[in-house]
């Protein structure tokens, strides 16, 4: 399918680099909503939006909405608006059983996604249209959606520059992000929640400045995010706390050739895995 | 003083990159020592050395000897060969007090070395002149050194590129190390400790990729590390358990507000200290 008007809710960091990736797909017009009066503004000078008479109007207008709100705000955002009837609605919230579980707006065929991009600043200042260049892009359809609406995400994703689509489920989605993305930034936190960071600087090199980059983060939306996961993210920990106890015991019984075999094993399965 | 023969023990990746980066230093000329003929040939062949009839007058002859071995042959080394009388000798081990204390050799003048660099790769083939590049160089020198010892190693490290020299002692060295470094490594292996690795590459972008950067790690050469300063890295481990707990227990108990308010404060203290 052709899509005429797309429309925008929320232009911080992903949606504003949503909405500059998106520029010139299908020759369509794109609207722009946010709280914030001035990013709106902005966008308009940018000539990244059309001017839209009404918030109302951006939605009802759109063939597609992308929802690019906190994970605490989108369910609500959709139930209590208008929007055209059978239009595509999708959202980009790092967390999907939650958001999906609770989207009850028959007129919308609402898909989830996931965008596996972002970076250390926020907001609309922040946003870069090549911020989605060769990352992967998670969707979670249902046998109820759309077919052309899932093609025409495909076709999007594949537009802003995105390596992959994947095609999952919310619950294997959160089980995977509560590994792949929650539990790096718990470590990073809890790694720099140590008296020993104060005077760090001078006996580091790279380990600690990569193990902790995102320590760095937003700490409403990363609440919300484990909040919305806890049941996931904490099974994950707990599998990270074996691991970490298994080389505590070797360090303890002065294990070195056990310590040194699981070792060799892990740093293997990463470089199959990771390369 | 000035420096006319220096030798490097081990020609893998630090010691190469140290034979590399010392290049035209004091006009001195540069002998290498090396189990693996291969190597000593290839760096003759570069250039990079010179031809010495035997390690036995390579060390003999030098006024520094870098010992680039791995921490359990360093004191042995040192102990059981013949230096030229009250010359400067000097490791890269990453761990210091072990070493420190097994020396024992009296004709040499002894200050423990580490250089904050490293990369994934290892062997004579990965070294690079480049790699001491804006990294900082810890010395645990004592009282019983001679200054002009001090000296000399901080005009070194200040040639090879290094943006500081930083004077400690092996204990605070290696209760910093065991956290910047060793907690680092131990983290990244017990974060790939984990069955979804697998499919993980799919569903993630930069968070996983950068914790667990160090996991492609030289197993030996870790064990080694690890083993030598078990003590402070079990601590170092309990620590960091404690923060993790402290996050499973906001989890657990639903409190958002103080998860909110802890993920702010340890996020602007990474700010803080490792911006």
């Amino acid at each position: 399918m052709k899509c005429n008007v797309i429309t925008i809710v929320g232009l911080g960091l992903i949606g504003g680099s949503l909405l500059k990736a998106l520029q010139g797909f299908d020759e369509a017009i794109f609207y722009g909503v946010d709280a914030k009066e001035e990013v709106v503004a902005k966008a308009k000078e940018q000539g990244l939006i059309q001017y839209c008479e009404s918030n109302e109007k951006a939605l009802m207008d759109a063939d597609v909405v992308y929802v690019c709100l906190p994970p605490d705000a989108v369910p609500d955002f959709i139930n209590n608006h208008q929007f055209k009837k059978g239009s595509l609605v999708t959202d980009v919230c790092g967390v999907k059983q939650t958001i999906c579980d609770r989207i009850t707006n028959p007129d919308v065929d609402f898909i989830g996604g996931h965008p596996m991009a972002g970076k250390e600043a926020s907001g609309f200042d922040a946003s870069d249209g090549e911020l989605f260049k060769n990352a992967s892009y998670l969707l979670t359809p249902t046998e109820h959606n759309q077919p052309e609406h899932i093609e025409l995400l495909k076709r999007i994703i594949e537009y802003i520059g995105c390596r992959e689509t994947v095609i999952t489920n919310p619950k294997e989605h959160d089980e995977m992000i509560a590994y792949t993305s929650q539990l790096m930034h718990v470590v990073a936190i809890a790694l720099c929640d140590n008296r020993q960071l104060d005077k760090a600087k001078s006996f580091s090199a790279g380990s600690l400045r990569d193990c902790t980059r995102v320590a760095k983060l937003d700490s409403k939306l990363w609440t919300q995010l484990f909040m919305h996961n806890k049941k996931e993210l904490s099974n994950c920990i707990d599998v990270f706390e074996e691991s970490m106890n298994k080389i505590k015991r070797f360090l303890q019984s002065e294990d070195a050739e056990g310590l040194q075999k699981y070792l060799e094993e892990i740093s293997h399965r990463k470089q199959k895995f990771l390369a």
